[in-house]
């Protein structure tokens, strides 16, 4: 708590207390994206994202190999990256670590990025390594986009379709059969090594851009997509598009994406909290219109669906269109990330 | 040390040594300069540089405040793009933070980092705030350059002048007032306040990018400019670049730029030294035919200066045109970061 006898500190505030302080330093038009977009030249802008991974906090050796911990890092921030419509140029990476770490260790962490980054034939170009208490794995991940096919978080429109690009809860599943190897026993082998597999390499939907901008960018000028990923849950990413674009939200329980092997294992009510609130299932979450809707989930498969319709209603309701629960406010979920003492 | 019964650690490569294992991770063409250069459009490149700085490690309270950490971290990537050729576009920062910093410490170091990029016109445009038991800044500065006008260290022909943009040895005595305030009592209180200066609030030698391009590219289509900064010490910068460029070098001991304020307080063996191996001058060496060289001095004045000539052999030698001194090889000091048990 804080008291009179002692300054305000970072945990009396928190990350996104601090974050939100912190924007007072940065221009107006970089804040409140997945990633600052800047113009580089007429027809390229600069898409840049940055995160921080600490031993301990973020990634442990005790529930994450280095691969996975490399991983998971780049897929993130290649997520930021398709969240802003991007493609990925390059990513540089700052390492702090203690001298007693093994090399053999650093050299797996440098294998899972580079294993992630292969598909999209994209390199490290850069980095730093340091002497630091505490491994430290810093990732800033750049790419480019046409200006005209920039996502954003504040452009939806009232009565937009909400789509989601791919199943939800199955990364916070996948966590829990780790967490908990006990549990799950109705699984099949390939199911539990499915949904493990989902949270330890996830895939961020950099397939999804060129389906939402398949011709020339002068043929849509106004093509009116708002979105960004679903890293902190589904239920953030709506309530955020909703809050920048100053629109409501009706999203429907029966229409949210839970893979098979999630909805034959858990009861619905916890695969549904899973869906909303698990996070890290780094699928994206747009809003356009309903016919490109249509065909966008028509294209997609695997768990893509219209999960709502956006409102003039500032609200935000997970609905039952068969009446059996009661409207239920929808809310992001404090993230992950605290100030609080060890 | 290595003992049969237990793997290879970080500490004992060392950074030089990890940095050299990780390159193999990297695609070649971007190894060996102060920061990567990217192709992104026919007529311009991305040029991204990034620096993690631990608190303990690269700074501390007791010896920095927070403002002139921000400042620091900040001109050392800034530094990295002009030795590099190119003009800032902006900067992202990755923050690990334990919880009982005070909000006002990062206030100020944003502050520091705020004021640095100011004359710039350069900004904070992304960034990531995270829980960490030790203060960690991660900065990535990204920049962009003409595609021919791009600095490299490996690009330095025999019979070169090497030119330095300012004088050095001077940060490094600014660190000793600060480390034992009851030296310097020769010094005007001036002169010891510029010293300490140049150690807190390094500046970027940004403004030296346009002298060396004054005209279209098409003009100087083969420029034939070499170079790096001398953040790692002036020794360092020109055997790296001979190195680099498969060059020798005599460098003339009488023409090393030294401040007037250092030359009235120590020896010349001392201030040599602290020129040559001191660092963190964040001036710019650079290596260009003889008239360009001496066109460029006579612009910049303040201490730059012609220091040495590059050879076919490819020893670095310090040689004393008056012949008082015997010649001396140089090599780069160990650098300042080692990972030695705390």
């Amino acid at each position: 708590m804080v008291t009179p006898d002692r300054p305000l500190q970072v945990r009396d505030i928190g990350e996104p207390g601090l974050l939100q302080r912190l924007q007072a330093f940065c221009p107006a038009e970089v804040i409140g994206d997945d990633a600052a977009v800047l113009a580089v030249s007429p027809g390229r802008s600069l898409v840049v994202t940055t995160d921080v991974l600490v031993d301990g906090v973020h990634f442990s050796d005790r529930t994450t190999t280095p691969e996975d911990a490399g991983w998971r890092a780049v897929a993130a921030n290649l997520s930021d990256l398709a969240a802003m419509g991007a493609s990925p140029l390059g990513i540089t990476i700052g390492l702090g670590l203690p001298g007693d770490v093994t090399v053999e260790w650093v050299d797996r962490l440098y294998q899972g990025i580079t294993t992630c980054l292969q598909p999209y034939g994209t390199a490290i170009v850069g980095g730093d390594v340091v002497r630091s208490p505490v491994t430290t794995i810093s990732i800033t991940a750049f790419g480019d986009v046409d200006p005209h096919q920039v996502i954003r978080r504040s452009t939806a429109k009232p009565g937009d379709a909400i789509v989601v690009t791919g199943y939800h809860g199955s990364s916070r599943a996948g966590l829990e059969l780790l967490l908990h190897p006990e549990q799950g026993q109705s699984l099949t082998p390939h199911d539990r090594t499915a949904l493990i597999q989902t949270h330890q390499r996830p895939t961020p939907r950099l397939d999804v851009i060129p389906l939402l901008f398949p011709s020339s960018p002068s043929s849509f000028p106004s093509l009116a997509i708002a979105g960004m990923d679903s890293s902190d849950g589904l239920a953030d990413a709506i309530v955020q598009i909703c809050r920048e674009s100053q629109v409501g939200a009706r999203v429907d329980r029966r229409h949210l994406p839970i893979a098979p092997a999630l909805q034959a294992w858990v009861s619905p009510e916890q695969a549904i909290d899973w869906a909303l609130y698990g996070g890290e299932d780094f699928e994206l979450v747009l809003t356009l219109p309903l016919d490109q809707a249509q065909r966008l989930v028509s294209q997609l498969g695997h768990g893509a669906a219209i999960v709502g319709t956006t409102t003039v209603e500032l609200g935000v309701w997970l609905v039952d269109t068969e009446g059996n629960f009661p409207e239920q406010a929808l809310s992001r979920e404090p993230g992950f990330q605290h100030f609080e003492p060890d």
